[in-house]
């Protein structure tokens, strides 16, 4: 193969069939890939069928604790356990910059192909195009998820209630705070790296011991503070807060401290919001904190009647402010 | 809203949510999107389930006979109707330029809202990212679709079978000539215009009168030459095609003469090539040509036993070459 991409590449004839067949088929080889029509057959389990979809367009393509691809299979295999859905099938649409090198492309389709053996999920359609020199960054991946839910499994935005808990699986702030030491080549010690990470195994195991989960999300874009906004709209409900049990690690903290941001509102890529009633706390603690993503767990507030449709932060010094959701642009492409 | 989009506008906070609401909401607007949470989640009928995504770079956004948007419902939906499948519900990932402007967004929202209702099929996931200037060209859209294929119902590349008849549903190369017209800014006379559009009532309307139908696929990017070399490879069968019978318009072989380019490499991106039993054909035709998009369909062709995973034409002039496929690149970015 050539060792850069070309616009022949995405043409539809030779080159294109040439690159699924030596590298996407070599890294992704299913039986519905190799079925090689127009879209992909199969025979579906019982359940609600839960369908998403997102592109990613971050940049740098490869960054501390993960890359472009890996992102693109984590995110829609989350947004998929956050509906409670057991993740089957992804479809995998590339948009490539002519010239882009072909070891970085492999890096990121092998990175992808690893990532998807971690969450037990196939890759069921494809489609590949090539752009000119400076159409494009580089790399741009959409991904479109299908997976299963069970019955007796009904996790929604609208379904807060007053007097839940709010936990959080871990750090916030992480992915975020990561991209932005890659960007800007900040020399910073310590490690931060995003938490770029896939989340179904641990939301399985969650509905393994209770269904009595109200809300799933995972707070990307927007953070933390956007998420609980969004939900206390659908739901209808008050949301407060305590900062002081939000866990951040230091190295977070501080360069949010030093840059002038807020933890609140930096992406995270491998956490959930997690909403239920109190009496289930206990249990989904427990289930969380056994799985490798989530040993930072906490409860972090709770919902109430006062103030609907907003999020009230207790302060570390005592005061209470209302958090809103991501005004303006923190950080571009960050996912 | 702001007249042009920002980075803002894909920040996932406020202005992400107010586009949403003030214009995918507007016009996509149905139960699923309404439900607010990171995946739809519904019912689907019983039968297999066709899975498949198609991205959207194409070059002029506006041509005559479309616009992206409208090309990102007919491909996708085509790609699910190619596999026999009945088209229900699309995903749809928007990766914009910043400094796009809003009117030209709501255009191709609004577009893609008619074709949606054309079809009858429905958005039930969205994603908005945007980038900055110079990192992608206006709008890319990438749709991912599902679709539920009856009980019966076997279509493939790899069906077809000796003895077989080639139909092509009308006239080849319009979409891609009309964009190369329309690029080139080449001013020409007469009425070239994109053949956009979406078959799926075509193909439920043959599927319902027969079930004798071995492959359909839409000859795209890579044109008629190309997809009869796939489906020659994939059944490991022999293709002989009849130039004389092979629907062109007098524009479209004119331009093509004039430019040196090859009608049976454009692509087209509302025509189907079927494959079917000699016994089946006239059923086929009578229902082809019975739908608006179908009057000029014509058998070209048959499956044969000689030269395997081969492509023979037999010309004008009573020779006979081999077609094969399309090698390098012949026009960029035409869908």
């Amino acid at each position: 193969m050539s060792d850069i991409i070309t616009l022949a590449h995405g043409s539809g004839g030779k080159l294109t069939h040439q690159l699924i067949e030596r590298l996407f088929l070599k890294h992704f080889s299913n039986e519905l890939l190799l079925q090689g029509d127009d879209s992909a057959n199969f025979t579906l389990p019982t359940g609600r069928l839960a369908f998403t979809t997102d592109s990613f367009v971050i940049s740098p393509i490869f960054f501390k604790g993960g890359d472009i691809g890996k992102l693109s299979i984590c995110g829609t295999v989350n947004d998929l356990a956050a509906s409670g859905a057991k993740p089957l099938y992804l479809s995998c649409g590339f948009i490539i910059e002519e010239g882009l090198a072909m070891t970085e492309l492999e890096r990121i389709v092998e990175s992808m192909a690893k990532t998807l053996r971690e969450c037990n999920v196939k890759i069921a359609a494809g489609d590949t195009k090539v752009v000119g020199r400076g159409a494009a960054d580089k790399i741009f991946i959409n991904t479109a998820g299908i997976g299963i839910i069970e019955e007796g499994i009904h996790l929604s935005g609208r379904n807060a209630k007053v007097g839940d808990k709010v936990i959080i699986t871990g750090g916030i702030g992480e992915h975020g705070v990561s991209i932005l030491v890659e960007r800007e080549k900040l020399d910073i010690s310590g490690d931060i790296q995003s938490d770029c990470a896939p989340l179904n195994t641990m939301v399985e195991s969650i509905l393994k011991v209770t269904r009595d989960v109200h809300v799933l999300r995972d707070p990307t874009r927007g953070g933390l503070a956007t998420t609980l906004n969004e939900i206390a709209q659908q739901s209808n409900v008050g949301i407060r807060i305590d900062e002081e049990k939000v866990p951040v690690k230091d190295e977070v903290r501080g360069i949010c401290e030093l840059l002038g941001m807020d933890p609140l509102y930096m992406a995270n890529e491998g956490k959930m919001v997690i909403i239920a009633p109190q009496h289930a706390v206990q249990e989904i603690l427990r289930e969380v904190k056994n799985n490798k993503f989530g040993s930072q767990a906490a409860v972090i507030g709770e919902v109430v009647e006062s103030h609907p449709k907003k999020v009230m932060l207790k302060t570390v010094t005592g005061g209470s402010r209302m958090v809103d959701m991501l005004v303006g642009e923190q950080l571009p492409r960050i996912c």
